[in-house]
């Protein structure tokens, strides 16, 4: 089960040191459920998604890289960029920041209860919550960005 | 890319010695486009099958144990049981026959091109042919099973 709550930004947070950086390659088979190849620092991860919003269960295992590019002709479609960084914040927690396509910003942080999920208070920087819109899900943006009805 | 013709059947072929038998639990992660996990002999194979009838895109690979039986869970409902012989025919061609969760039975035939498929004479054994049928594509047996619209 992945828990985890989402805020979009407008910029990536200043005065923060990231401990991660790295630009990801998304492809959608599927968006019900959500079947997605992501391409990484030369992995690439086949990770399938059930519903909802706050938890979501979620499975993932890395692939070949030749049954991975024979998904990405499969699909033929171009990927999501995205280009990520992650920051340390307290009690443990990664704060992950996003700019998608060049087109918009988001940060997520990952929980392990819901509990904990709603007990986080946001730092200021972070803007809107939109854990739960869906047009804010990356399967509804792929749709859109690839005209999918 | 995948080839083949499809026709129903009432029995496996009398008189005819299978060369091959298996039985084999599928299950569908997503059917538009097709996301199977099929497992048989102590192998899991993930599949994707892209839109068509009697040529279809279809791309695969053994996956691990550990990641199939997530994806099991993932899915959450009872497999498609199939018993399947496969049977020698002149010229190379292969015979499947395919008794499907003890409700119906149909035979595929697959070829190496369109023009092979549709010089293929059908023997007599064979019933209705139903290549171009969708309700007899699996993926929409499967919803019809599971109540999925």
């Amino acid at each position: 089960m992945e828990i985890e709550r989402k805020w979009l930004i407008d910029a990536f947070p200043e005065g923060l040191t990231p401990c991660e950086e790295k630009v990801t390659y998304s492809w959608y088979v599927s968006t019900t459920p959500v079947v997605r190849l992501r391409h990484s620092r030369g992995r690439y991860i086949l990770t399938f998604k059930g519903e909802g919003h706050l938890s979501r269960e979620e499975i993932e295992s890395e692939i070949p890289e030749n049954f991975a590019k024979e998904i990405i002709r499969f699909v033929g479609k171009e990927p999501i960029v995205k280009t990520m960084k992650v920051y340390d914040l307290e009690g443990g927690l990664k704060l992950e920041c996003s700019a998608v396509d060049d087109t918009f910003m988001y940060a997520e942080v990952e929980f392990d209860s819901e509990d904990e999920a709603n007990a986080f208070a946001a730092p200021s920087y972070l803007g809107k919550e939109v854990t739960y819109d869906p047009q804010m899900k990356m399967n509804n943006y792929w749709k859109q960005k690839n005209g999918i009805k």
